[in-house]
């Protein structure tokens, strides 16, 4: 494997990086709505999982791509997001994903993590996994970049205005 | 506005296109999950469509961003569907979104167009537009590349498979 | 073609902008080393071409995917230049690239346009041309984040320090 | 750290592969241009380097963003290579570069590595560093698509076609 990323390496800003980042989550009715919980949070990382039900299907029986897609820029920017300051708040700029399995299993784990800790932008990527039985397969790779907005705590504006 | 979507020079392989498109969309749950609509299907080209609610917001009150993706997603990927023969079926191989405004509008309309309708891939992009008060924004920009499966009629394996 | 740009909505901040981004263009030998040229600027587009030679080919003649990024990259970086303030650089903080069609023909064109000018990020795109006898055959498109960095005139460290 | 790839987990399908590589890369005039180097090859891995010298750079004396996409692009797509059957070419389909920190040292190297071997379509990533008097840099980061060629040793037409 190219990198080793030693998740020692990452010193958060702010103590309270959890509660922070799981307040975050927790004020996001989209999550809500398709059930998913975040089952970890540390130094620029972060999972996030859902199990499957019919309501998240595509049309063969598999998770949909958009909620797979979710998942992971989600994961993606928590993983930023516990890396920022006390009020900051983060902002997707981008993700690029690929889907590379269906994501066909009794649930979905997508764990992101920060590759780039830069002090106005930060490079994240992630990966999804349909776990079925135990057996983890990787559905899905994403690369994103992810804007802090210092100073602005999540009553942000998006910095496209 | 930055693009002029000509459509003359799409000719459909399938002349019942517009039923096959639609059919396929809405044997997607998660599209009835969020309350998607498909607004128009043409040869190359796809409308998504949804009322913002609620339940499809981030913590900042906009619709969320996995959301945003899902239609720019689907949008793409119908666009593709209308140009595949009868029989085939379209599987996202992968995309990259660019978040560029707040999805903040009491609607949003997602565009698809084809770009380069390969054989085997196609290359298609999106735009997602936040509605209010009859004012259109850009909110989020799309690429996206599209694999068709030839001779399998929905109920293909994924590719990597 | 599928787009057809419409110029007239943008206001270049910078009225010596064509000066300033010609001579960033003349400063970079990368593109005196492909012999690549600006052939246009005008606010949020720049043009750029080069003809097609032995040394810029791969193992099939067709001019190099990694050429045809490096003139797409920069097409869509300085059209995101022309629309900054004097003083203010530009860094590409990443593209994604679709390779459509071999780049097969006499000339490359590269055409780049922003397609929302924030005042931090500025989202661009390309295309590429490959012209071969005067037909154009779009052989490659563009989606880019361009930052601009206020206050630093070309003297700018990166953004992830 | 997310993903540990075994090295040892990819079976070459053609035990001459890394000749097939080597050969193949050598008849890539764009790659003398350059004065790129392949380093290393193993299975669904490749390590592409260059000496930075001023002819490869931009307009603050690094690296041109593009030479560093040319040198990800190419290490992501031997890897690919590496993997698929004698007789099989492969092509870029497309790819997301983040430039990260500035392509400073005295020499660059690319690590690609496979993370879906489909059939069809294979997903590599990629990272760049910039050395300096040993010190490593992460500089650029790559997410991948790749087409693999069934029976057209190196003489494949594009699938655009």
């Amino acid at each position: 494997m190219v990198t080793s990323i030693d998740e020692s390496g990452f010193q958060p800003a702010d103590p309270q990086f959890e509660q922070r980042v799981r307040d975050s989550f927790a004020r996001q009715p989209a999550m809500t709505l398709i059930d998913a919980e975040m089952t970890r949070v540390a130094p620029g990382h972060c999972e996030i999982a859902l199990d499957n039900r019919h309501e998240l299907t595509q049309q063969h029986g598999y998770v949909h791509g958009g909620i797979v897609g979710m998942i992971a820029d989600n994961a993606g920017g928590f993983a930023a997001a516990s890396l920022v300051p006390a009020g900051t708040s983060v902002l997707t700029v981008e993700y690029k994903l690929n889907l590379m399995a269906p994501a066909d299993g009794e649930r979905l784990v997508a764990r992101g993590e920060v590759v780039r800790p830069g002090r106005t932008l930060l490079v994240t990527r992630a990966e999804v996994f349909a776990v079925r039985e135990q057996k983890w397969t990787l559905c899905a790779l994403m690369q994103q970049t992810i804007m802090a907005m210092h100073g602005k705590a999540e009553r942000a504006q998006h910095p496209g205005n």
